[in-house]
């Protein structure tokens, strides 16, 4: 591999202000490198491209902004969401097909979910399982009872979603589908480590500190290779049968957060790293693609464990309930950011009260009735009241006519003191990364404003829109990302 | 003029899939029309772009797709947004300045609305007013009392966004800046006559029939012409400063609403032409720009007039008040479309029904009490009784601590029979139209995914992302079309 190390200022080259994340080849007198597939971003979705590259003959290089491999996906909990019956289902006891997982998919993942990327998906997630545990992901037979995620075990298999509880329970036949390398902590790290591992192994060049600064396109249309820039200056890669990119999504771009997804700027604790910043998204862009669903992301309010709290009910600024309290934390996020304008209050008694493990949370209020919490946190006289009233009601005989939380967590709420949990997006913990990003099909080739696939380009992962377009259940990201991942790594090697 | 009356056949040309939208100039052997600038669509802003390019001394030429200029502003109530201190408002006794039109603005067009856009179409509104006066669009001075739109008068000013009610009321100092042209009928109209009247007295050329299917792209990034498709074949028209791109939204769409506002999908009624089908953001799109905020959408819930209806009360399908009923039509759709899953109700007594003016509206129930009116509707039971009672309590008193309707529609709900008013997406009618599109500076240049304005290209109206990204009060569209319009067309002219 040689390096040209001479370094062209922009002055000197022929570039305009406009060419930035896109060069002419015939602005280009020569590359520097030459491979048959360029991967961009060594997270989980790149890593998988470049081991079924690699292993369908292709020479690759993964070009890695950062100072080494793996992305968010290593800072992760590490679930994928996979199901349909896979071998570790099967084992832990649980049933399930492609059929039922398309259903809760299909309603879960909307509004308007891409039935051309959850079909694939559920018909190919049995092999799909079986292809990364044969990389050398652990992954033990055992259920994590308490849902949704075992932060504290290394249980492999959970419910990582809402299909066990309302509307989803009534939709599809509830199976658990959050498969989780077999680790107490660091999750995420050993799921990487394996898959780099399986690069390293398929005989991936990989470059770390080295950023993709410009897609290059032939007259025709075709992508050709890139200009990687690094300390040792600018290379031209040629990339003979394409470029994948896999380069992550935008959160930490807070210009892109607020021209597309400006609710999630309200979000505190952003999930990614800073090289989420979009430059995938926009080196699509810059050549003609489709960015979709700019506006979604996944928005999580942790506030379980321990599941006691789920017995307290969840209401907005009006004192209103809005949603059951045995919902993925996904689920109360969305719903209370995008929905309640990010406001909101966990109504508890002494009861359930049990401090969050996963953050310090604030007591916006304490009263020794619900009439003096309700003044406390000044909502309307009466209005916290007759929404406690009718909760207790109806949850003495074990119903929740309204939200249908499951039974399981239906205790009237009756012993004093009372007290609010502040779910304030100024005053509470909301953790947030973004789901919008290139349009591409299932074969993982990004589509451009005419519709057609965009020829020589690929991605995956988190630079583009996927399976999960809002109604987020943890282990979508890396599901997704690393089974186009794959697909996008065998099209782009062909 | 002369025309290429050969008609290349796609076969024959240069040109891959890939290229549909945009073409290079190097692959261009001739050139069949010259002028300076070319505006793509014949609505309020290419009309406006038009003439101040025309009047800025360049030759121009406007394709406009259809039959017939007018677009979707023809069809249209004709209102623009406009304040600041107009002379129309002056004359009918409002007080009005550039700092309060901003903060209602910037309080009600978001979330994070554009200040860059914002700041100057406040700081100029007046001037702006006084600009379209002179084309010859007449304005009577007379105050529309009952807000928000005058369907059967002619007067010339109304509130028509939520200026006057909560929360808006206690950001901004209200001023109604509804400016109507005088008409009782076809305003919309009237309003396109004159513009268009003032562009042909410019001197501009008119092409009808006339689509857009490529820009032409020069090796440099310029955008410097485009392609021109008409019954007579395609025409390669060269723009020697620029092209405007003011196509319209993509509400006509169904793929790109599916895929960028899939909420937006259940309104049966569309606002604008067949035309609004987002070639506009394509083209933009094919050449590198952004679009942005595309989830976003105006969508009118118009069951007033007749406003004694206001006196109703707006409830989900928990039985849970969600906003005041005062709130403008387009406030009232937004909320029930975006947050209560497009259902609810109007919940109304024997006093204050009255059939709505413009569309039939079912009643899904009847009761002679709440509790049958809520078994009726299959409400939990005591869900829509305790909503009823707390708001009965207050409104007695005159007031309304949960969303502070105003008190001219504060009457308890007290004559039997009880009626509710199916706002059910699947069985009312909601009107809508997309507000998301290409990102613009306040020059109305067209932006790269860069950040750059890419040379040579510029837009307005519904092509653009404008004033109004969420939170539409009536005439924005009109209202940035025509100014961003004017702005562009300058602009390239330049």
């Amino acid at each position: 591999m040689e390096i040209d190390r001479r370094r062209p200022s922009v002055e000197n080259s022929q570039m305009t202000d406009i060419e930035f994340l896109r060069r002419e080849e015939r602005d280009i007198d020569h590359w520097d490198v030459a491979c048959d597939v360029l991967v961009v971003g060594f997270g989980c979705a790149g890593a998988c491209a470049a081991v079924e590259a690699a292993e369908a003959g292709a020479s690759v290089i993964v070009a890695e902004r950062s100072g080494g491999p793996g992305g968010t996906s290593a800072l992760s909990g590490g679930l994928i969401y996979l199901g349909g019956g896979t071998s570790l289902q099967r084992a832990c006891g649980f049933e399930d097909t492609p059929g039922e997982m398309f259903k809760y998919m299909m309603a879960a993942c909307g509004p308007d979910p891409d039935e051309s990327l959850i079909g694939p998906y559920c018909e190919h997630s049995i092999e799909h399982f079986e292809w990364i545990a044969k990389r050398g992901v652990p992954f033990k037979t055992s259920f994590f009872e308490a849902a949704h995620e075992p932060f504290h075990s290394d249980d492999g298999l959970t419910f990582s979603g809402s299909e066990h509880v309302h509307p989803f329970n009534e939709i599809a036949t509830p199976a658990p589908r959050g498969h989780i390398p077999q680790s107490v902590r660091n999750k995420g790290s050993l799921l990487m480590q394996r898959l780099i591992a399986a690069a390293e192994g398929a005989g991936v060049d990989t470059w770390n500190q080295s950023r993709c600064d410009a897609l290059v396109v032939a007259s025709d249309g075709r992508v050709v290779g890139a200009v990687i820039s690094s300390f040792e200056g600018e290379r031209l890669v040629r990339a003979k049968r394409g470029v994948v990119l896999t380069a992550g999504g935008f959160i930490y771009n807070d210009e892109m957060v607020a021209r597309y997804a400006p609710l999630l700027r309200k979000c505190k604790h952003k999930v990614g790293t800073e090289n989420d910043d979009g430059l995938g998204i926009r080196l699509g862009l810059a050549v003609g693609a489709e960015a979709i669903r700019m506006d979604a992301g996944d928005v999580s309010l942790a506030l379980f464990p321990p599941n006691e709290l789920r017995k307290g009910i969840f209401v907005n600024r009006y004192g209103q309930r809005y949603l059951n309290e045995d919902a993925y934390m996904g689920r109360a996020g969305e719903f209370t950011l995008f929905h309640q304008d990010g406001r909101g209050y966990l109504i508890v008694d002494d009861d359930c009260f049990v401090r969050p493990e996963l953050f310090e949370v604030e007591l916006a209020g304490v009263g020794e009735t619900i009439a003096e919490l309700e003044a406390e946190i000044s909502l309307a006289t009466g209005s916290l009241q007759s929404t406690v009233d009718f909760y207790n009601r109806y949850a003495a005989r074990g119903d929740d006519p309204l939200f249908h939380k499951g039974e399981n967590y239906l205790t009237p709420l009756s012993t004093p003191p009372f007290g609010a949990i502040d779910l304030d997006a100024e005053n509470s913990i909301y953790s947030a990364f973004t789901l919008g990003g290139l349009r591409i099909n299932a074969d993982g080739e990004v589509l451009h404003a005419s519709g057609n696939a965009i020829p020589g380009l690929f991605a995956a992962g988190r630079t583009t829109s996927g399976i999960a377009k809002q109604g987020y259940s943890s282990g979508m990201s890396i599901g997704d990302g690393t089974f186009f991942g794959r697909r996008a790594g065998r099209r782009a090697a062909r």
